[in-house]
């Protein structure tokens, strides 16, 4: 199967610690790289995940809170040091502009590349990137500001040619690609050959959401149900849940509740307050209601 | 003697590396601190330290580029959600407001405590702190943008009372301050005795520069004339002296002749930049000329 991995660079709530940055991750499809969040230091943990930096392709921001965009400027002078030429493309909600583009302005003034700041209205779900083999657009989410997550969906790849039956029906390269895309084959006395017998089915749609920061919001499920991996953020056990609600933040058991009622296949709690000295609570709470959940960690990488 | 301590929390160039932060520094007189520099990741260095953070009191910027800024607003943020009510005060170079104030203003809106940024001219000796014990003012330096370094010198400590000798003439309480400040005592007898038979001599003053970035300045030495401790930058080895002529920095062997012609008593060589695999040719290159030569690493502490 073509790579689909999560690098998860930091999964920490608002205090970054020695253990743990706050959130950044980068998504690999098929070796080009897609930004989620950027915590200050995520230029450091990025060069510690030796994932290649020039595979960037675009960054996606949750929200304008400084625990996910501190490390923004940082790395972008990082790219126009170490010469990147191409275009990077940085999405997020209203105000990027205007907090960003003067700070860009001002210390990337002589990089060789383009940033392209595009604001983004969270509050409807939209496609904001697409090619051969993923699709990403937005969920939106409930917060103390515009925020929303994100949602990467593989397209359907092609079915897998069997070459054993293409050399015995003699079917010419030219027809590969129609019978890779379902096409059944007509011999030239005229019988069909069913495309079952000469394929094998395409692999599984992968599809990935990320989702943080955020109430618990019901209403997220129906965007993602049946996704392969979610990342739901978890700041807090259940003994803080009227913290949670007062601070539009999720507990483990809503993240879970969420996973469950999506019937996704796996859960990953992120997001966590630097208050706890374990988050093995956290994870026992979620389980409890949905048995594949895992912790997050920084450096953890998940192929989907 | 009084605790007069530097803290390096970061001495890289440009590039932060997963092995060193760009420039950080917290000077440590008296339990009151001093930041000199914020490059990105200085919170998470400055809680690795232990440092305690309340006691922070004032921030020195040497010059508005990155590695030398990028971690201000993300540590300004953590002292706001850890609850710090005493006033900061930043000081830098022209353009601090206009680049800081409004991330200040949206990151740090909630934030219980006074951000307060003062801009300088870098181009003037002047003395921006003063209390009892210190007096911190700016050393002009040469660099691509505006930049200072900053001297901090500590003020002449009274002389230390000998208890035995104030028991045996019998000196009142009230007269130790002048004792101390050096009077002689009178007995009721009209004999003088000298102050040099009543006290030892007070604690030798301290003094402290920090000079980055800044390109081979000749006529830094006189401002730092014998003090006890220089932190020059030393960005490149003798094989890339015109590099470092024409980014505005210095060789490490640059860095030892303002040490040799100032007459200090120690140099510390940091701002490597990350081309190098090692420093040891540059702490060579400096023996030769200074051989009181060290070089900085992050988490190094010193005392003076």
């Amino acid at each position: 199967m073509e790579k689909f991995e999560i690098n998860i660079l930091g999964c920490g709530a608002a205090l970054p610690t020695p253990r743990r940055l706050s959130s950044s991750q980068i998504v690999n499809i098929r070796e080009k790289l897609f930004m989620l969040d950027c915590a200050e230091g995520t230029q450091m943990a990025l060069r510690r995940s030796r994932l290649p930096f020039s595979h960037l392709q675009a960054i996606f921001l949750t929200h304008l809170h400084g625990d996910h965009t501190f490390g923004l400027i940082g790395m972008l002078s990082t790219f126009g040091l170490l010469g990147r030429i191409q275009d990077l493309h940085i999405y997020g909600p209203k105000d990027l502009q205007r907090i960003f583009q003067p700070q860009i302005d001002y210390f990337c003034a002589d990089s060789p590349y383009h940033i392209i700041l595009h604001e983004i209205d969270p509050t409807i779900p939209q496609t904001l990137y697409e090619d051969r083999s993923v699709c990403i657009s937005t969920l939106p989410l409930s917060h103390r500001v515009p925020c929303c997550g994100y949602l990467f969906r593989e397209k359907p790849t092609p079915r897998h040619i069997r070459r054993d039956m293409i050399d015995f029906y003699h079917i010419p390269i030219s027809q590969i690609n129609n019978i890779k895309a379902g096409m059944d084959w007509t011999t030239e006395d005229g019988t069909i050959i069913p495309n079952e017998r000469l394929t094998t089915p395409s692999d599984p749609v992968r599809s990935y959401a990320y989702c943080t920061d955020t109430t618990y919001r019901p209403r997220l499920t129906e965007l993602i149900h049946g996704i392969t991996c979610l990342y739901h953020e978890a700041t807090f056990a259940q003994e803080h849940a009227l913290l949670a609600q007062k601070t539009f933040h999720s507990t483990a058991a809503q993240a879970a509740q969420i996973a469950r009622d999506a019937q996704v296949q796996r859960l990953i709690l992120g997001h966590f307050s630097s208050r706890y000295k374990s988050e093995a609570p956290l994870l026992a709470e979620a389980q409890q209601i949905f048995p594949d959940t895992l912790l997050a960690e920084d450096g953890m990488k998940i192929t989907l």
